[in-house]
């Protein structure tokens, strides 16, 4: 409480900051992004959540002279609800108006609306820009960040070193990249490309960092061009052998804030490397070709505005689909660091399956003995914070590990209904024998990044939990058998991790699947699995990741998701109609699904099938990690199943 | 031959009168569309058959002076390819470049294309002109029509007469659709409309005609404006009744050829009506609300220019909705409809398998004996012809039969892989016992149109057709069973129908469902099930019809398709996530799968039941059509089938 009155004092500051700003502000926006326009952002970049407690990955917050909104998504309604103190108006994505919308409908004629240039991408700019022509409101660039001038103890920036990913691991080397990269600006015409987005500029050096809790990347940013490349990131991080690696590379490293500058060199044609860049091009090529490439969604206002706006080219960054269809280097570390980490997952259900009983009476993973017997005074406590750190230490014990990939989200009961629920120690829930517990979590290894959910119960679970469970499992397996035809896209596919819960009325609120980079963002684009536009517009490519993650949530009780991550890969199928080709998905996270939360009545034998043979691959793919309790327990978890229905009608 | 050659000729007549024409054309477009951009067209319409001898309901032909091209869709491939002689070029849809395209690339600059504007749509002819800038070619309006020109023995304009559609049929009053309609103009601030669809000025008026083969429509235009409504005719198909009818309903009857100068009045404001038509609106209203709406795909080029450009309003024609929603009379028509056409084609295999074994020796519809002994002299021969004509016997006998509602494909074997092929007399198959038979069908009756596909063999099918057939009901069924929120499109359904396909690698070149007409057009927008990109913009509504209809097509060898109407519904799910209400579908087609051609084994158990279900509701509901042979045969046909996978399951 007392931090929710300090926080809203800050209200007053800011406002009072906006007024004497020159132009006057009518409003704030304050974005979740950094200066990358990143999904995960350094702790003193978190000014949204500074200025409105909302400790969500997602959200807007704008603050006007009268009211403090915070728009957020629907993963996180119940997350803002309990965050936002009630000088906060929560704005539902996809129910209420959009921000920009909002502002043109609410504020003045004329409304002056301030924003860091830096973090709002090109792409946002442009809409709102759009949206506020109609009553001449202006979208104004401030030259510094109002929230970081009220932010006394804001975090300073680190110095932490900058990394190499070796080829062994990244499976294919700098020179390759850049090569293929050139060829695609020669082929746009263009002479340079500013590189905005963190994984892109890792993914394409080889190179990793500490900047970002979650994801390994380096607050840097990249200009390609023709013949030059250059690599603009705080010196302190560089080591001499970075600094040579770099130049063996033939890549510049200039100093993280001569970005902006050689924006405005590269579009005038003054931009030169000094170092060896091993390119094939020349000073025609780069006079020939004048267009300056941008990814609209990724690069910044403020770099924007110091480029020939005629000569942009604003296409889909090259990098994007290079990064997200793997290599089969990165195929083979993804499989390895999912198999680690599926370890570490049965480590901990074992564990905690163990602890439930021990300290809960709870019947446990495996039995369904009506209710538990909590006891008096227990010897541990339990809480969605306390197993999530055991959980992080069956993970670090594991080859390779470098952190989680994303806030474990550790949810008992009603929490599990907060789709992006993340636990505080302080005010988090403790275990219930008599809830569900949802748990999805995922870590970095240097061979690749994970993400896994799992969804199980140490008591009786309900008919209606079950039913719930079977669906989501139906979904789920629908979706992993899939085979489709090349140009098939996650807009198309999406239905089919659906139609098992729609049969019975219900859904879920967020979409079915998305890219996992190869020890990289958790998060990871173009194409992805779901009912939103942008879906349909990147088809399924062999060698992609993507997850399978259908879910269901009753706010206020309980929440179910079950998450596997899965490569694609061409399918043998007996006929190729239409020389199309045809892709199927291989599924590579392994961690058994709790058979006593399934209604074997409601699968049918193809998917009993699916769920045992899932099940065997895991007991003997897992064997040599597990101690001899941990090996039973998974031999018990992983017993075949058996259909209800057929049963019953074999009898007659 | 001799008519390819005489067809040949003409092409020299046309290129004379192209060369001759001020100015002279490059080129001629000859599009299958009338005045009404109608799919199905009456004889005296049908110039691009006339031209290219290619009578396939779908296409457009090109005549340069060089060459002669034909544009058409992936279900009329292999029939173009027959009937198009070598001074033709068949270009495929979706695979050679678009007319406007190929006219961009391959004509000179300046180039001039005529075109007869009544037989273009405004999307059309506009798509056209922006393909044509860039090299400052021109779509040239001609004042007559070429190809009638050179046509000698065009048939003649009948004047079949114009029936009414009574109330007790069409369910709804001209009155409550003109103040419907009268709403939506007011609401845009339209002063009126010209509704040149035939469908849409037959529904609207609630009349029907003979004029459309196929479709019992009028060959007519319809303006309302806020307070008039005028119906453009050939006077000499208006009795005295319909004239009645006409001026009761406050409608003006003008003569078929005032339509276009009326757009011309209706721009400038000046279009008067004579009778009382009822209407609550005044002159005001007509001069407070300036703009002419057109519905841009089925106006015509002709009248849009008469029209003043900035007035007018293009939008989906708001007839569109109410004609695809049907009223409970119509659905309560429709399922009549659809009982007796059921029985119909049931009374029909029965009379076929009798057939194929007395005269052609198979082993009939439901044996499986080996192979045929085809006789030496047969008393009867069956063609594909013949027996589709003892099908429309049998409708005919029927209560409220009024034809058929588009050309029977009455097809055996490899013609059975030819989506839309239609037999001619002199030179279709013979039926064959050792060949799959694949019939899609439909009659116009008074209370509705009807639309199914069954497919079966006399003989003994190969495995290969019957996994095929067996994963084309699988699709069949999913699509069937789907439930799906409120909001979903056909686009987001398509891919039900296909998964059991894409399995082995398979899949079928057309869409899986379109609306259908209540006594009107068999096929019916504005909504679709399929992977076009029109199919995302209409989501699924309650009371809209739509055909449930998988294939798939071997070149050269077989064809199998299975086909039935659906109503959508609304669901009765246990839940309701999201209040968004859920939808289903209602089948109200009926008549039998072939059992034999089913592989049991392929078939879940909910599968098994769907197809038991749906036999015994066969059975019942047609009982009081059929002889006493014709039940048992229907009985014979309507059996249980069992899981064979699922007894082998209990046998071990």
């Amino acid at each position: 409480m007392a931090a929710a009155a300090a926080r809203d004092a800050l209200l007053d500051e800011l406002r009072a900051l906006m007024a004497a700003h020159s132009p006057p502000l009518h409003a704030l926006v304050v974005p979740s992004e950094d200066a990358h326009q990143s999904e995960y952002v350094s702790e003193r970049d978190k000014r949204r959540q500074f200025i409105s407690g909302f400790t969500g990955s997602a959200g807007l917050a704008l603050i006007t002279m009268k009211e403090a909104l915070l728009w957020t998504d629907g993963r996180y309604f119940l997350q803002a609800e309990q965050q936002l103190s009630d000088r906060w108006k929560l704005m539902r994505m996809g129910e209420d108006s959009p921000v920009e919308a909002w502002i043109a409908d609410n504020l003045s004629d004329e409304a002056v609306v301030g924003i860091n240039p830096w973090c709002i991408s090109v792409d946002t700019a442009q809409r709102y820009e759009h949206a506020f022509s109609k009553k001449h409101q202006t979208l104004f660039q401030l030259s510094s960040d109002l929230v970081d001038e009220i932010w006394k103890d804001r975090p300073s920036a680190k110095a932490l070193p900058v990394f190499v990913q070796p080829v062994e691991y990244a499976g294919r080397t700098v020179t390759e990249k850049l090569k293929e990269l050139r060829e695609k600006l020669l082929h746009e015409k263009a002479r340079g490309i500013i590189i905005a987005a963190l994984d892109e500029v890792a993914w394409l050096y080889n190179i990793r960092g500490d900047d970002v809790h979650y994801s390994p990347v380096v607050h840097s940013y990249s200009i390609v061009t023709l013949h030059s490349a250059f690599f603009y990131v705080d010196k302190r991080k560089v080591s001499v052998e970075v600094q040579n690696y770099m130049t063996e590379n033939g890549i510049d490293i200039k100093d993280y804030n001569m970005v902006q500058s050689d924006a405005s060199l590269l579009a005038s044609g003054q931009l030169k490397g000094s170092a060896v860049s091993g390119s094939s091009y020349g000073e025609n090529d780069m006079n020939e070709n004048s267009k300056v490439w941008i990814d609209s969604n990724s690069c910044c206002l403020a770099l924007y505005s110091k480029l020939d706006q005629d000569q942009v080219l604003m296409l889909q960054s090259p990098i994007a689909l290079p990064k997200a269809v793997k290599n089969p280097v990165e195929l083979d570390g993804l499989r390895k660091a999912h198999i680690r980490d599926g370890a570490a997952v049965v480590q901990y259900l074992a564990w905690l399956d163990n602890q439930m009983q021990e300290n809960y009476g709870a019947s446990g993973y495996f039995s369904e003995a009506k209710g538990s017997q909590k006891k008096e005074h227990m010897e541990v406590k339990l809480t969605e914070v306390t197993v999530s750190d055991k959980l992080e230490g069956f993970r670090a014990s594991k080859e390779h590990f470098k952190g989680l990939s994303f806030p474990t989200i550790s949810s008992v009961g009603p929490n599990a209904a907060v789709i992006h629920y993340s636990p505080e120690a302080n005010s988090c829930a403790e275990l219930d024998a008599d809830k569900i517990y949802l748990c999805d979590s995922g870590a970095q290894y240097l061979d690749g990044t994970t993400d896994i959910t799992r969804t199980v119960h140490f008591g009786k679970p309900s008919e209606h939990e079950k039913s719930c469970y079977t669906a989501v499992l139906k979904g789920h397996i629908a979706l992993d058998s899939a085979v489709f035809p090349n140009g098939t896209t996650g807009h198309a596919l999406d239905i089919l991790a659906r139609t098992p819960l729609w049969r019975s009325g219900l859904d879920y609120r967020h979409g079915t699947g998305h890219g996992i980079g190869s020890y990289l963002n958790v998060h990871e684009g173009p194409h992805l699995i779901s009912f939103r536009p942008s879906a349909r517009n990147v088809p399924l490519q062999a060698s992609m990741t993507v997850t399978d993650e259908p879910g269901y949530y009753e706010d206020g009780s309980f929440g179910i998701r079950l998450e596997n991550v899965l490569i694609v890969k061409e399918a043998n199928t007996n006929y190729n109609f239409g020389d199309k080709g045809y892709l199927a998905f291989e599924h590579i996270t392994w961690a058994p699904y709790q058979t006593k939360l399934i209604d074997t009545t409601l699968l049918t034998p193809a998917e009993i099938e699916w769920v045992n043979a899932y099940h065997a691959e895991c007991r003997k793919i897992l064997q040599l990690y597990l101690n001899e309790q941990e090996k039973e327990w998974l031999r018990k978890a992983t017993e075949p199943i058996a259909n209800g229905r057929r049963f019953v009608a074999c009898r007659a």
